[in-house]
């Protein structure tokens, strides 16, 4: 089998994230497991309360240990460092409950930074006054600063962090993944959307730790 | 009385700031109807609420309608027009329990955005995992990548903000004012902090309304 054709999993939080066949399905755990229970999958795992489960109930194969990105810190997500291996160089940014924004340099983490997901930003204005309880502007035009308050929160959370992104950046490839991550790219010129990236690392991880053993 | 020497006071959501000899008090509503009650003061308000009191046991005059700030928007806060006419020209950075960046040129508000405060973006990371339940680094060291969980996330507050506010200012004086005024002011190489200066609008709008009615 070649390891395109691998089964692997990504157990986060409320979903199980199943890449099969060059695309991702988001199952809930119980439909994951009636799926795919039988099957050889190879996982990583933020979810240690799950994870007992899977272990009872599946043949998955948890990959942790195989998961290895040089300068990586101690607290550092599983899906993170595998999101970090999808590519040698470039700024990886996975945005979800929190949008996490990390660089590589030649398979060298350099280190990154952590904003609140879009979600819990828009949830925080809110809880400061009901006069900030607004939604995103679709099209937020980070070229021209705005006069309405719904505009200037848009505005605040979105060009605050495409300017540091790009700051961030410099010459590196831009790559966007998790559930904002394809809104997010929109507003770079070359933002790259993949949401097979962490994937695209656990692939690597393998073929690295397989080459190893031979 | 040369305007320099008004009493003036700015009506927040639970305290009252009086500006007295050059200096800011910050008093609890019923300390500053004792200590001023029967005084003669000028004051905006943002606190509906307390104003009713106000105009019932002081002797204090509402001057919002003396408040003309060029190009304002309809929702816009009272206190922040009265910030943005303390000069003709800069960036306005009120730095509360929400962050209002605002650009004058000439007289004339160009528009900006809001931030919600820095302790409503620590609470923001809190609520999405006990993780990221972290303070802010005291010093935090915006010209390296970290590579801490709590450093990661103080870069992701103060790095965001302090790139957009430069990108924004161009070469515009900056001028820092409340809670976190001081704090934020300190991550600039120019940034003047000053508590007055929404008492300082409100005497350059006293002070065009008098010339306007002579």
């Amino acid at each position: 089998m070649r390891s395109e054709e691998l089964l692997l999993a990504d157990i986060g939080n409320s979903r199980i994230h199943i890449y099969h066949n060059q695309k991702v399905r988001h199952l809930l755990p119980d439909d994951a497991i009636v799926d795919y229970g039988k099957e050889e999958i190879f996982y990583i795992s933020v979810n240690q309360e799950l994870e007992k489960r899977l272990q009872q109930e599946t043949s998955w194969k948890n990959i942790s240990g195989q998961i290895h990105l040089p300068n990586e810190y101690d607290t550092m997500g599983i899906d993170r460092k595998a999101l970090c291996l999808s590519y040698d160089s470039g700024v990886f940014v996975d945005a979800g409950s929190a949008i996490t924004v990390d660089v590589m340099e030649r398979g060298i983490y350099k280190g990154g930074y952590i904003f609140p997901g879009l979600k819990a930003m828009l949830e925080s204005y809110k809880r400061i006054s009901p006069a900030l309880d607004v939604p995103l502007v679709e099209h937020v035009d980070v070229t021209q600063l705005p006069l309405t308050t719904k505009e200037q929160i848009s505005y605040g959370i979105i060009a605050s962090i495409k300017t540091l992104i790009e700051k961030t950046s410099d010459k590196k490839r831009l790559y966007f993944t998790g559930g904002d991550g394809k809104y997010l790219a929109g507003f770079f010129r070359d933002g790259i959307y993949d949401e097979t990236l962490v994937f695209k690392g656990m692939q690597h991880a393998l073929k690295a730790s397989k080459q190893m053993n031979n």
